[in-house]
């Protein structure tokens, strides 16, 4: 059987960082076809949509996407529908990207790279488990309108609605709770129990589905608390699993944590194990086509394609070794190069990864 | 005329430090006269409720209220309507306190307190503009329902409204726009407005109302990114105006950022000036009746009521350079204790700051 990849390298540095992480996958020799399409600004200005339906088709009919970024500034003023942002949160809604697996973790030798001190973070290693189309991202009503009720009534305001089904609860619990059982057996949900509703039913059925979990540690917190705990001790978490808002807030601040964002990858799983795959940063116009963007989080999530979308373990081991060598060998792009080690671009980055393998 | 001023103790260390902190106000010699009553779990023990219609009077018909913390595990099984977070949100909403003011400073002799490495914070000082009474946090319809549309239809489901009206976002924006005109004159609106109509709502106000202040800058900042840029580099933040909700977090974010929680002060303001002062920090059962809590965010806490509720403003500074001073003569509770600095209690730092008044 042919592995199908849907390649979305989107926009600013989208894709030259997305074309390292092809020749990656290409030089494993193993079953794969890819198939590029145009996605975010790049799709608005060709096609008049940030999804174009035959991306979304091409998508949906691959066994994993690898996804660059999406957004540019000139693409600030479109009405909402039209904006970048919109094929990322069309690609999971219409996927069914439920589950969005994001690792912070800090490479030995980039410890220097973080605006913390080195022990407060050195080895930092967790993964945020992110539930990705429910929440207030997607809940209905939502809009402007009158207000009818309340101390302003009769005033314009906007409102959305937040909420969680007691499915979309237990299936992100199922994934946090087997992630947590493989890793060190630590799970912390974060919520804003003392405040929502929608929290405390949130709780509620994790505290149940830890039932069948005896294994793993399962702990509260609220997201307030949690926002400091990541700034205060990180390394006191394992797995945090949260909403889609929370998960949105807080895996931004825990990736910031290690400094180096240019090296960690992402993945949106749906339960047939389809995934999208990108790196956890965004597409940084303001360097884009200069051929300095660190490849290393898409290639990484290359890694994390071939690990949950394709089960092809040892392929993606290999890239995760190749990627510790290059570190290992002291090659840095511009954005995690300190001095007494070597600057390269990246496509020699994607050059050394490849010659690693 | 005598001012009246309600204090709050509440539960944990709230008294041993709100008591610091009123023996301060006393020794001023202005015209004050504080009256105590229960709040949070203290007052459900005694009367049933965490904020007993007494306590509620009390604070309604004073100038300020001085507010100690409340919280402790053994209310964590209590209804929701019973715990001690209800006195707090209670407090706000039936008395407006709509502008949440948190300043997150870090003091230059506690600089080693911060997980951030010292170049990164020494010297920060920014100060959060939070909207105290509106957003999720109070919005209706809220509740468990079964879904009566949408994928999980006929299932239970949890859910919350976030709402702002006109209203409530203009008089948080002028608030911000103020205290941004007195400091640096840079304002960074923080919100979600690629996801959420609440905040594209709010994003248009902000910029309305920044018509009225050419003087100030007003900037725009996803949630998600002021996370990470609170750690990356929270010195380019001046003043940040956000909702409810994010404020929450943002503010803890920002408090732990100067590893030195201890010394942050907050203020509450309603639309007639009175107020509601707290520390930022909560009330550790833990190490309460020991003697050895920090009372220095409290004891700001008490300028910042003189400062903004009470127009003392003299009285104000006086409270703040004692505290400067008692740091510069190296007295330290032990939350902000290093080696070479002395270790005081609870009272003895209070008696220092009363000296040094
Ligand atoms: C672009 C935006 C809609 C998106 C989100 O909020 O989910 C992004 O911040 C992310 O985390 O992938
Ligand atoms: C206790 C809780 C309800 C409260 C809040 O969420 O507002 C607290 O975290 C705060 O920030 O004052």
């Amino acid at each position: 059987m042919t592995y199908k990849i849907a390649v979305l390298p989107g926009d600013g540095i989208g894709k030259e960082i997305v074309d390292q992480a092809a020749r990656v996958l290409t030089a494993l020799k193993l079953d794969i076809s890819l198939e590029e399409a145009p996605v975010g600004g790049a799709a608005y200005d060709q096609l008049g949509h940030p999804l174009p339906p035959s991306t979304l088709a091409l998508a949906k009919s691959s066994n994993a996407i690898l996804f660059g970024a999406v957004g540019d500034w000139k693409y600030d003023s479109l009405p909402r529908e039209h904006r970048p942002e919109q094929a990322i949160l069309g690609l999971r809604k219409n996927m069914g990207l439920f589950a969005n697996l994001r690792p912070a973790i800090l490479y030995p030798q980039l410890a220097n790279a973080s605006s913390l001190k080195p022990e407060v973070v050195s080895g930092l290693d967790i993964l945020i488990v992110r539930e990705l189309t429910g929440d207030i991202y997607f809940g209905t009503p939502r809009g402007v309108r009158t207000a009818e009720d309340g101390a302003f009534k009769g005033e314009q305001e906007g409102f959305d609605t937040m909420r969680y089904a007691e499915t979309e609860v237990r299936r992100i619990a199922k994934i946090a709770f087997e992630a947590a059982r493989k890793r060190q057996g630590k799970l912390c949900s974060v919520d804003k129990a003392n405040v929502l509703e929608t929290s405390q039913f949130w709780r509620d059925i994790m505290i149940d589905v830890s039932k069948q979990y005896p294994d793993v540690a399962l702990s509260h917190m609220y997201v307030d608390n949690a926002a400091m705990q990541l700034v205060r001790a990180p390394k006191e978490f394992d797995v945090i699993v949260t909403g889609n808002l929370f998960g949105d807030i807080l895996s931004d601040e825990a990736a910031m944590l290690t400094g180096s964002i240019g090296m960690l990858p992402s993945a949106s799983l749906n339960a047939s194990n389809q995934g999208l795959y990108e790196p956890s940063h965004g597409s940084a116009p303001d360097i884009a086509g200069k051929n300095i963007a660190n490849p290393l989080a898409t290639i990484l999530s290359a890694a994390m394609l071939l690990r949950y979308s394709l089960n092809e373990t040892a392929a993606a081991d290999k890239i995760e070794e190749a990627v510790r060598q290059v570190l290992a060998q002291g090659l840095r792009t511009a954005d995690i190069y300190e001095e007494g080690t070597e600057k390269v671009s990246t496509s020699q980055m994607g050059d050394a990864v490849l010659k690693a393998l």
